[in-house]
Protein backbone atom coordinates (compact mmCIF):
# COMPACT_ATOMS: atom_id res chain seq x y z
CA UNK A 1 0.00 0.00 0.00
CA UNK A 2 2.99 2.09 0.25
CA UNK A 3 2.10 4.41 -2.86
CA UNK A 4 -0.64 7.08 -3.72
CA UNK A 5 -4.08 5.46 -4.58
CA UNK A 6 -5.62 6.72 -7.83
CA UNK A 7 -8.88 7.58 -6.71
CA UNK A 8 -11.86 8.36 -9.01
CA UNK A 9 -13.24 12.18 -9.92
CA UNK A 10 -14.41 14.06 -6.49
CA UNK A 11 -16.12 13.60 -4.66
CA UNK A 12 -15.56 10.72 -2.46
CA UNK A 13 -14.91 9.59 0.57
CA UNK A 14 -12.07 8.98 2.94
CA UNK A 15 -11.76 6.69 6.25
CA UNK A 16 -8.68 8.24 7.83
CA UNK A 17 -7.64 5.88 10.73
CA UNK A 18 -4.53 7.51 12.57
CA UNK A 19 -3.36 4.71 15.84
CA UNK A 20 -0.98 4.12 18.40
CA UNK A 21 0.53 0.25 18.68
CA UNK A 22 1.16 -1.55 21.28
CA UNK A 23 4.32 -3.35 21.63
CA UNK A 24 4.54 -6.95 19.46
CA UNK A 25 2.86 -7.81 16.40
CA UNK A 26 0.44 -10.51 18.60
CA UNK A 27 -1.39 -11.41 14.90
CA UNK A 28 -1.30 -7.89 13.45
CA UNK A 29 0.35 -8.20 10.44
CA UNK A 30 -1.63 -11.25 9.69
CA UNK A 31 -4.95 -10.17 10.38
CA UNK A 32 -4.23 -6.46 8.73
CA UNK A 33 -3.27 -8.22 5.23
CA UNK A 34 -6.72 -10.51 5.47
CA UNK A 35 -8.31 -6.73 5.88
CA UNK A 36 -6.95 -4.90 3.10
CA UNK A 37 -7.33 -8.08 0.91
CA UNK A 38 -11.56 -8.07 2.05
CA UNK A 39 -11.95 -4.67 1.75
CA UNK A 40 -10.25 -4.18 -1.70
CA UNK A 41 -12.80 -6.68 -3.26
CA UNK A 42 -15.69 -5.02 -1.45
CA UNK A 43 -17.64 -2.76 -4.07
CA UNK A 44 -17.09 0.32 -3.66
CA UNK A 45 -13.50 0.40 -2.51
CA UNK A 46 -10.87 3.05 -4.30
CA UNK A 47 -7.84 2.29 -2.85
CA UNK A 48 -5.71 2.56 0.33
CA UNK A 49 -2.62 4.62 1.63
CA UNK A 50 -0.89 3.27 5.37
CA UNK A 51 2.35 4.33 6.58
CA UNK A 52 3.99 3.67 10.33
CA UNK A 53 6.90 4.96 11.65
CA UNK A 54 9.28 3.20 14.00
CA UNK A 55 7.37 4.57 16.97
CA UNK A 56 4.31 2.63 16.30
CA UNK A 57 2.73 6.02 14.98
CA UNK A 58 0.61 5.02 11.79
CA UNK A 59 -1.62 6.20 9.48
CA UNK A 60 -4.24 4.42 7.29
CA UNK A 61 -6.38 6.14 4.95
CA UNK A 62 -9.32 4.10 2.74
CA UNK A 63 -11.41 6.01 0.02
CA UNK A 64 -14.68 4.83 -1.38
CA UNK A 65 -17.64 5.59 -3.53
CA UNK A 66 -20.13 6.45 -0.80
CA UNK A 67 -20.96 6.17 2.91
CA UNK A 68 -23.24 3.11 1.82
CA UNK A 69 -20.39 1.49 0.83
CA UNK A 70 -18.55 2.63 4.32
CA UNK A 71 -21.44 1.62 5.96
CA UNK A 72 -21.27 -1.70 4.66
CA UNK A 73 -17.55 -2.23 5.34
CA UNK A 74 -18.00 -1.07 9.07
CA UNK A 75 -20.60 -3.69 9.29
CA UNK A 76 -18.61 -7.19 7.78
CA UNK A 77 -18.47 -9.56 10.44
CA UNK A 78 -14.73 -10.35 10.01
CA UNK A 79 -13.97 -6.52 10.06
CA UNK A 80 -15.74 -6.36 13.51
CA UNK A 81 -13.85 -8.87 14.66
CA UNK A 82 -10.63 -7.61 13.74
CA UNK A 83 -12.14 -4.08 15.15
CA UNK A 84 -12.61 -6.14 18.84
CA UNK A 85 -9.08 -7.30 18.90
CA UNK A 86 -7.46 -3.88 17.36
CA UNK A 87 -9.03 -2.39 20.66
CA UNK A 88 -7.52 -5.28 23.23
CA UNK A 89 -4.75 -6.29 22.32
CA UNK A 90 -3.00 -4.03 19.25
CA UNK A 91 -3.92 -0.38 19.40
CA UNK A 92 -3.38 1.97 22.70
CA UNK A 93 -5.29 4.41 21.39
CA UNK A 94 -6.78 5.47 17.43
CA UNK A 95 -9.02 8.09 15.76
CA UNK A 96 -11.12 7.23 13.26
CA UNK A 97 -12.39 9.99 10.88
CA UNK A 98 -14.97 9.97 7.98
CA UNK A 99 -14.32 12.47 5.19
CA UNK A 100 -15.78 13.84 2.18
CA UNK A 101 -13.29 15.01 -0.01
CA UNK A 102 -14.63 17.73 -2.16
CA UNK A 103 -11.49 18.20 -4.33
CA UNK A 104 -8.00 16.82 -5.22
CA UNK A 105 -4.91 17.38 -7.01
CA UNK A 106 -2.40 15.13 -8.13
CA UNK A 107 1.36 16.22 -9.29
CA UNK A 108 4.14 14.11 -10.53
CA UNK A 109 7.80 15.67 -12.21
CA UNK A 110 7.50 15.53 -15.91
CA UNK A 111 10.28 12.96 -16.86
CA UNK B 1 3.68 15.26 14.96
CA UNK B 2 4.24 11.89 15.75
CA UNK B 3 1.05 11.59 17.68
CA UNK B 4 -2.81 11.65 17.26
CA UNK B 5 -4.60 15.24 16.32
CA UNK B 6 -6.63 16.18 19.35
CA UNK B 7 -9.34 18.22 17.02
CA UNK B 8 -12.73 19.44 17.65
CA UNK B 9 -16.27 18.85 17.58
CA UNK B 10 -17.17 17.69 13.51
CA UNK B 11 -17.69 19.26 10.90
CA UNK B 12 -14.23 20.84 10.48
CA UNK B 13 -11.96 20.07 7.45
CA UNK B 14 -8.76 17.59 6.39
CA UNK B 15 -5.76 18.46 3.86
CA UNK B 16 -4.51 14.80 3.22
CA UNK B 17 -0.90 15.42 1.78
CA UNK B 18 0.08 12.02 0.21
CA UNK B 19 4.19 12.00 -1.23
CA UNK B 20 6.95 10.09 -2.49
CA UNK B 21 9.99 11.91 -1.61
CA UNK B 22 13.16 12.43 -4.42
CA UNK B 23 16.36 11.29 -2.72
CA UNK B 24 18.58 14.03 -0.26
CA UNK B 25 17.36 16.15 1.76
CA UNK B 26 17.67 19.60 -0.20
CA UNK B 27 16.65 21.83 2.42
CA UNK B 28 13.40 19.13 3.09
CA UNK B 29 13.36 19.59 6.93
CA UNK B 30 14.57 22.78 7.58
CA UNK B 31 11.53 24.35 5.51
CA UNK B 32 8.98 21.83 6.25
CA UNK B 33 9.69 22.62 10.15
CA UNK B 34 9.45 25.65 9.20
CA UNK B 35 6.31 25.44 7.45
CA UNK B 36 4.70 23.45 10.25
CA UNK B 37 5.45 26.18 12.67
CA UNK B 38 3.80 28.45 10.62
CA UNK B 39 0.74 26.77 9.87
CA UNK B 40 0.45 25.74 13.61
CA UNK B 41 0.15 29.66 14.36
CA UNK B 42 -2.68 30.39 11.99
CA UNK B 43 -6.11 30.99 12.98
CA UNK B 44 -8.19 28.10 12.23
CA UNK B 45 -5.72 25.89 12.25
CA UNK B 46 -6.41 22.65 14.67
CA UNK B 47 -3.89 19.82 14.37
CA UNK B 48 -1.68 17.95 12.07
CA UNK B 49 -0.46 14.08 11.59
CA UNK B 50 2.79 12.95 10.00
CA UNK B 51 4.63 9.91 9.04
CA UNK B 52 7.30 8.85 6.48
CA UNK B 53 8.71 5.71 5.96
CA UNK B 54 12.02 4.11 5.05
CA UNK B 55 10.80 4.39 1.33
CA UNK B 56 9.97 7.90 1.08
CA UNK B 57 6.22 7.67 1.07
CA UNK B 58 4.77 9.76 3.32
CA UNK B 59 1.47 11.26 4.35
CA UNK B 60 0.37 14.68 6.14
CA UNK B 61 -2.60 15.26 7.49
CA UNK B 62 -3.62 18.96 8.65
CA UNK B 63 -6.76 20.03 9.81
CA UNK B 64 -8.43 23.35 9.97
CA UNK B 65 -11.91 24.74 11.30
CA UNK B 66 -12.84 25.60 7.52
CA UNK B 67 -12.13 25.79 4.04
CA UNK B 68 -11.59 29.58 4.01
CA UNK B 69 -8.39 29.28 6.53
CA UNK B 70 -7.08 26.67 4.15
CA UNK B 71 -7.12 29.15 1.12
CA UNK B 72 -5.51 31.67 3.39
CA UNK B 73 -2.90 28.72 4.24
CA UNK B 74 -2.83 28.19 0.25
CA UNK B 75 -2.37 31.22 -0.36
CA UNK B 76 0.53 32.63 2.09
CA UNK B 77 3.45 33.56 0.54
CA UNK B 78 6.33 31.85 2.56
CA UNK B 79 4.13 28.27 1.63
CA UNK B 80 3.43 28.94 -2.01
CA UNK B 81 7.61 29.45 -2.10
CA UNK B 82 7.91 26.44 -0.31
CA UNK B 83 5.43 24.35 -2.93
CA UNK B 84 7.05 25.59 -5.86
CA UNK B 85 10.55 24.28 -4.00
CA UNK B 86 8.81 21.13 -3.18
CA UNK B 87 8.09 20.30 -7.08
CA UNK B 88 11.21 20.78 -8.29
CA UNK B 89 13.07 19.20 -5.38
CA UNK B 90 11.57 16.92 -2.91
CA UNK B 91 8.58 15.22 -4.49
CA UNK B 92 8.31 13.13 -7.36
CA UNK B 93 5.07 13.13 -6.94
CA UNK B 94 2.17 13.63 -4.44
CA UNK B 95 -1.84 14.05 -3.94
CA UNK B 96 -3.46 16.54 -2.10
CA UNK B 97 -7.17 15.85 -1.22
CA UNK B 98 -9.15 18.19 0.57
CA UNK B 99 -11.72 16.77 3.05
CA UNK B 100 -14.62 17.65 4.88
CA UNK B 101 -14.72 15.26 8.47
CA UNK B 102 -18.14 14.50 8.63
CA UNK B 103 -17.83 12.07 11.93
CA UNK B 104 -15.17 11.11 14.18
CA UNK B 105 -14.25 8.96 17.05
CA UNK B 106 -11.55 8.74 19.44
CA UNK B 107 -10.58 5.58 21.54
CA UNK B 108 -7.93 4.64 23.96
CA UNK B 109 -7.35 1.83 26.12
CA UNK B 110 -8.65 2.31 29.69
CA UNK B 111 -5.61 2.48 31.88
Amino acid sequence: MSKIARTLETPYYAVIFTSTRTLGDNGYENVGDKMFEMASKQKGFLGAESVRDEEGFGMTISYWDSLESIDIWRNNVSHMKAKEMGKKMWYSKYMIRICKVESDNYFETPL
